[in-house]
């Protein structure tokens, strides 16, 4: 058992300390921290869960499963939260995932493989695609907010339509992609799929998919409760820490539904894969920005909640700021760690100007 | 005879069908429509004798007749609408135009050659320089526009003087840009020409300068003439569809316009000559600014009409946004299908945008 | 003796007329202009002591000292304004120094260089790693600004924390770059090394490092006596030319400052060597952004003088659209003519801007 699994299975201690700290009344503070805690070892094992399911179910369906599994703990923390009516935190954990997984995931993964190998590349052409999709989605999720910012008197109905609009032409792009690495250029992405099956096989023999099923299942379930410990819990806990709900949903709320991911993207930069390392941080901001964003969109419609894509204007510029250094930095296909250390040090700086952003007017 | 061919010759019948909509008075909707599908087999026998003449006259004077008449037809819509007073309007087209043809023609390209082509390749130094051409010159239109936006009380002489500089800038640099393709970097331009010219040979021997310079001619006039009925048409005929002069301009009016461009981009593209189709795209929207848009400038300042570079804010965030899309798809000289896709949905994304965008505080 | 050397030791007359006009009080303009005149050949005078150092103290100490003084000229004219309370000039200095080295520097080498030479080329690992840095580097110095800009209400006191914030992050950077580039992966910056000594070689021997040390403090006085005068002189020149704070900071003071990086980058341009010109022109920009504007805000924040990197929002445009248009010209690693014609058109337009904007509401 790897020190990864060991760490991630005594952690899983925090769920029925989570569930006595909300009980017993610990306090908010604890229950927030332990919740957050629980949460991070529930995120990692759905993940192993879907792998070894699509192992089994074939590259088709295991590749839908992936995606469609691949950003649930967010989604699941952030319906949850937009359910309770926190709207700003879903808001902003929506910019603050693209962010986080474009300057946090990618940059410690540069940066710690860096420190191994003097040079790593990653060339696939599977990289460029995702990137355009991610560019492309980002461009189409911030629309509506640089459409309210410059113009006077936009009613809230308008910018409702245009965000439900949007999300609609998300999601449908979101099936082309699945479509396009699927099938009809399928071939593309099927060197990254041997890569992982060979490690899979020194480990162990064909899955047991009940097994597994049922570990899904359990974590979902297990990962919905702990979000809602957490949700409950963000507001007193957050403030008492003197934290605006801008800064908590930007940077703490992703840094707990990423954890998997930064885990994954480090642990294979660290073995000079550094296509698979980017693969994760370009694709997870794709998935947030082609999928997560569009279905709470159009669960707040459901819902009755006024979920719209019109974010903070900073929030804007920090999404643009992260896609432009992301892309500089990964466009001539090679790294190191002064490039690793770059994007922290942007991340760095967003979250010095997110911690000092004025909270009265930071989410209109 | 070409299929293309014979629908534009059909298309022709709108020339009478329109002058008799206007003088019998069948309303404005109706002129509107068939003023517009007038123009398109104009525009494409336009640029036909334009070739031809160009195969006759030489490379040097070929290439410049090319150059001034490749977007005649944008040219003399705006002038008209110009004239008219339609200011909104015109400036709206430039935009329009350069977002139309790096998203739409260039999507439609990509996606129509993609389906037939796994991958398609584009390579060219020319691509390359036409590129930077572009990016410089959309920056150069948009920066009145950007000083305007960021300051307080500017008046409105010194954003008209500001942009008749730009202008004056931008004629120069054009002229450059000639000198580069024609004279001191010719060779590169070369195998394009040798292409083009080898299909001439197929259909004809040398052309006939008289008979074309008279089809130039005369489908000018007509083009002029039919601009005058649309945009007599326009207002009424828009605001009977419910869309706003910024909708019409931004979207409706280049459609019409750069008809020409589209098909013969999406025509070469499935030839799986995505050289010759990028260089369209990208060529005419480097032309729309370097070219048509400060020559209207200048018109405006010459016929008393007010007209500058300073755009609807959310123009500037649409232009911006689509000279990143393109260029991030273009970099790697590679296209398929998923890539056509997103141009087209960042296309239809700005399109709901435009929609939604409330009428009476978009054009200041 | 090179004309470039007997031009910049005429210059150094300027020096004593520089003094006379000011004792004998000439008037402002012309301390103006002969004290801009005198730091000319002081400035190309530093360069050259400091490389002649740099061999003999070997290439790590060489570095760290090419490093410090390369942009030292710039840094005593700033300080020297900045004690003299012209914060708007000294702000608007910084983006102009970024703006000049980008365009102008870099579009004078790629214009004079590629009328002698078709095609040049430039495609070191630096020159990627140099243009990720500076990237990170101006965007980071611009986020106070962006943040400002983007909300209501924020108190000096946030921004000015901000900057300080920044500022030590991009400190932190400038010493992770030293240390890139000097021990970790030194080995990709000494092609560019060999290159400089073999030229040293062909004109002496080892130089003396007592003399070269005199004449760079003598030099280091000198830099300082003038711009103690021509600060002096600076407002009351300025604005009897019709030039506002913000065109002056922008435009005037940045060509002063960096004329000695003009005449070594297209010096070597004009050389065939490319990869020494970008590598100017673009570790000059990033140089003021890691180095130089962080030092003034701390130096700002310890004399008292309320610095902080809150910029006008269109000197954030400007900087912008010329980090955009320098990384969409450079990123293909060739350039022409044409090339150079365009980044000094943008130059030009930006030029045009400034001089338009209107002073009153320029700078807060």
């Amino acid at each position: 058992m790897s020190t990864k699994n060991i760490i991630f299975t005594v952690l899983l201690l925090f769920v029925p300390i989570s569930l006595a700290a909300h009980f017993l009344e610990w306090g908010d503070l604890v229950v927030f921290i332990t919740a957050a805690l629980a949460i991070l070892p529930l995120a990692a094992w759905m993940g192993t869960a879907t792998e070894e399911i699509a192992v089994v179910v074939g590259p088709i369906l295991g590749g839908f499963l992936n995606a469609t599994f691949g950003n649930a703990t967010e989604l699941i923390i952030a319906l949850v939260a937009l359910n309770a009516g926190l709207i700003d935190v879903v808001k902003a954990s929506i910019t603050g995932s693209i962010i986080g997984n474009l300057l946090l995931v990618m940059g410690l993964s540069m940066l710690l493989g860096g420190i191994r190998y003097k040079e790593q590349t990653f060339e696939s052409v599977v990289a460029r695609v995702n990137a355009s999709s991610m560019n492309l989605a980002v461009i189409a999720i911030l629309l509506p907010t640089a459409m309210n910012y410059t113009s006077i008197g936009i009613s809230e109905t308008t910018v409702q339509n245009l965000s439900l609009a949007v999300a609609i032409v998300l999601i449908l792009v979101y099936g082309l992609t699945l479509l396009f690495s699927m099938k009809t250029h399928a071939y593309l992405y099927e060197v990254g799929v041997v890569d992982t099956e060979e490690e899979e096989e020194v480990s162990h023999e064909k899955p047991n998919i009940w097994l597994w099923s049922g570990v899904l299942l359990a974590c979902t379930l297990l990962v919905a409760l702990e979000s809602e410990l957490l949700v409950d819990a963000l507001e007193v806990a957050t403030s008492k820490l003197g934290l605006s709900a801008l800064f908590t949903g930007v940077i703490l709320v992703p840094i707990i539904g990423n954890a998997a991911e930064h885990a994954t993207a480090v642990t294979v930069a660290m073995k000079n894969k550094m296509d698979l390392a980017l693969s994760v941080a370009v694709g997870s901001s794709m998935q947030i920005a082609l999928f997560v964003a569009p279905v709470l969109v159009i669960a707040g419609w459901v819902v009755g909640q006024p979920m719209d894509l019109d974010f903070n204007p900073f929030e804007l510029v920090a999404v643009a700021v992260s896609v432009l250094i992301a892309n500089s930095i990964s466009s001539d296909g090679k790294s190191n760690w002064l490039e690793g250390t770059l994007l922290l040090a942007a991340y760095t700086v967003l979250g010095f100007a997110f911690y000092f952003h004025p909270v009265a007017n930071s989410i209109g």
